[in-house]
């Protein structure tokens, strides 16, 4: 590559430059009780390895949801940082930030937390601890990978849905101009530390909505793991730990092997399997005003796709049915009046079908929808017929209504 | 990576998953001359290699500072549009922002970015064409980076300073809390057009400015590269096209190939040679209310580790004053009554060596300067000598005073 630039070189000699280089990620995500019990030394541990001068400065950014039910966590993170005082150090009083979608919504939010990064002079080979759901982490992750080019981050996850899917990724993000993950980037973690004691005070919703996720990458990849969720649905939603431990565990394998070995880490091109059920949940968390968790979203989505999928005669009527009565066994609603609103009006803005192209607007490219061949199976399709989907929305409410209600005394059983 | 999840799993089973993938970034640095020219096919030929649905939906941002000079700028992007309509599609007017590093102070700048890519729809296929300035292309860097983490941008450099060293690389940056950078990602461009025509209408100090970037990876890099620009530096300071353009070429060169080989191309390190005597460069800048030219700053912070280099016995003297004279030569500034305030007072805000500590927070972890053992050739040391620190800036004061004064006509000759 060098020229001997002495000699006189004319315009048509300077031939492109072409750069190409690979850069490495590399972060583990770690199962564990208690995090923040100064006889668990993980967390102190995973700082440890970077083997540089100690202690380091570690910034925490909490869930204000989950100080609601773990008053004490203040206390026992400050307890944690003087035992490890070697190691770590807290730059400054814990962040409190909203817990749930507020939190991607508000940009003060973000602002609060790069200006505490500016105050006390983190760098980027100090820590920001995101702990919290997967909104927070969202969030964090973003101030996180944004501040002085990246900044450290790990992740604690304390609901399913983000131990097992949304916290454990390569993707951060914030809401703007009512869009959500509008601004955000691909910036893998420094670590993850999944702890399973913060589970057991989820409220049900919040305990039952992760397990769409887990639900979704079973129907696209994994069919054993369908079975396990549906042969266990009864004591998954019966709050059995040692089974949602299962569930977030592989769950999460199938995540990361998707993102590591999918050929395209931080999604340049239109397909995005992982997505599957996603536009229509997409859309119907902005329709009900984020009044949906984004799991029972999912689970809409899903149940939609997946009759579509049925409809078009992809998926046979048996899975089909198989599908749908796992969700309703897991305790979720599948139908929403929302999902009928202006529906021969696919661009209005109220209407399900606009989620199709704000999906695809955000992907990027051609419109790439993943749908079910069997269950274990996605395929991708790029084209949908309006009318049948329709006919799916119309479907998966006459499912819906006709099923048996709830009755909230299964776990007595 | 498959576990038997039917079987009961204690939590001692659940082995961490370790993440490990690479993600490979490529992108073409080319030359041209009227790019945007109906005649000159490169831009919408490297769109076109996208191999994707045309027309492809673009967005030009453009630096006001430029429009100064090209008053049809904005008119040859609509006409060049409507030329190769089959390949790309103008999704709005061009937006226009401030010029040098307003555009990096004032956050409506970018705010006014995001929201057009909001309204106009773009995706993470579509394309954001920065033109003008390094200080614009770190602007529309950071918006295309963020936006649906992560718009395809086309940087087209119109300085000197852009054109061989911040336009073609891989970070994007805008100021906040006064730091400079402090928000900001890694992210390679989609391609960059350096346009040779653009440099003819810089004013005098653009045009010599970016020159300081040239000497600095010369020197720490190329001993025969700096021999061409001490050779020619009159000629680069009278406007020799030809030469200029093969300053740009191998200093384009040195930059990239050490971003692709140095091993650290996303600066997770400590390490940072191309940041030579750019400590002092930033905090300069800060001191003079961006007075200073970026490449103005970096002459001076160039000049004054060399003569630190010297006076911890690192650099010869011979050497150390053929660098200083070849500054002088091209017509650079290198002492100025900034340097030498609150010198006794490292902490204070108007001190230059509060850079140090700004610096090293910026890029996180240790200390780390790049110094001088010989010309081409630079070394990191990771302590400094307040005492023969402040020695080097008296004796740069005093080199430079003794200097000939510029005469104004040596273009003549």
């Amino acid at each position: 590559m060098v020229v001997d630039i002495k000699q006189k070189i004319t315009l048509n000699n300077l031939q492109p430059i072409r750069q190409s280089f690979s850069v490495t990620f590399d972060y583990g995500v770690h199962f564990t009780n208690a995090v923040f019990d100064t006889k668990n030394p993980l967390l102190a541990k995973v700082i440890a390895t970077d083997g540089e001068t100690k202690p380091k400065k570690v910034l925490a950014v909490v869930d204000s949801g989950l100080l609601q039910s773990r008053r004490m966590l203040l206390k026992q993170i400050a307890t944690y940082s003087d035992h490890y005082a070697d190691t770590l150090k807290l730059a400054a009083d814990p962040i409190i930030v909203l817990g749930g979608e507020e939190a991607k919504n508000d940009p003060n939010e973000l602002l609060k937390i790069h200006q505490t990064i500016n105050e006390v002079g983190l760098c980027r080979h100090s820590y920001l601890l995101g702990i919290g759901g997967g909104a927070v982490l969202d969030l964090v992750g973003y101030a996180a990978a944004t501040a002085h080019r990246g900044i450290r981050l790990i992740r604690i996850p304390t609901t399913v849905l983000a131990q097992n899917d949304s916290g454990i990724g390569v993707k951060n993000g914030i809401n703007a101009f009512g869009k959500k993950n509008f601004l955000g980037t691909f910036a893998p973690p420094y670590a993850v530390l999944n702890d399973f004691t913060f589970l057991t005070s989820l409220n049900d919703r919040d305990w039952r909505s992760g397990i769409a996720e887990a639900v979704k990458v079973a129907l696209i990849k994994d069919a054993d793991f369908f079975e396990y969720i549906s042969t266990y649905a009864h004591a998954l939603v019966c709050r059995d730990l040692n089974r949602m431990q299962n569930v977030i565990y592989r769950c999460a394998q199938l995540h990361m092997d998707h993102i590591a070995n999918n050929g395209d880490s931080f999604e340049k091109g239109s397909s995005r399997p992982l997505d599957f059920g996603h536009w229509a949940a997409h859309k119907l968390e902005q329709l009900t005003n984020y009044r949906l968790r984004h799991g029972e979203a999912v689970a809409i989505g899903i149940a939609l796709d997946s009759t579509y999928s049925y409809l078009i005669g992809l998926l046979s009527r048996l899975e089909w049915r198989r599908i749908l009565n796992t969700l309703l066994s897991l305790g979720f609603v599948l139908y929403l009046p929302e999902l009928s609103e202006q529906m021969t009006e696919p661009e209005h803005p109220r209407s399900l079908f606009r989620g199709l192209n704000e999906f695809r607007e955000h992907l990027g490219g051609e419109l790439t929808l993943t749908l079910l061949q069997r269950i274990g199976k996605g395929v991708e399709i790029h084209e949908v017929d309006m009318s049948l989907f329709r006919q799916a929305i119309w479907l998966l409410g006459e499912f819906y209504n006709s099923s048996l209600p709830a009755t909230g005394w299964e776990c007595m059983m």
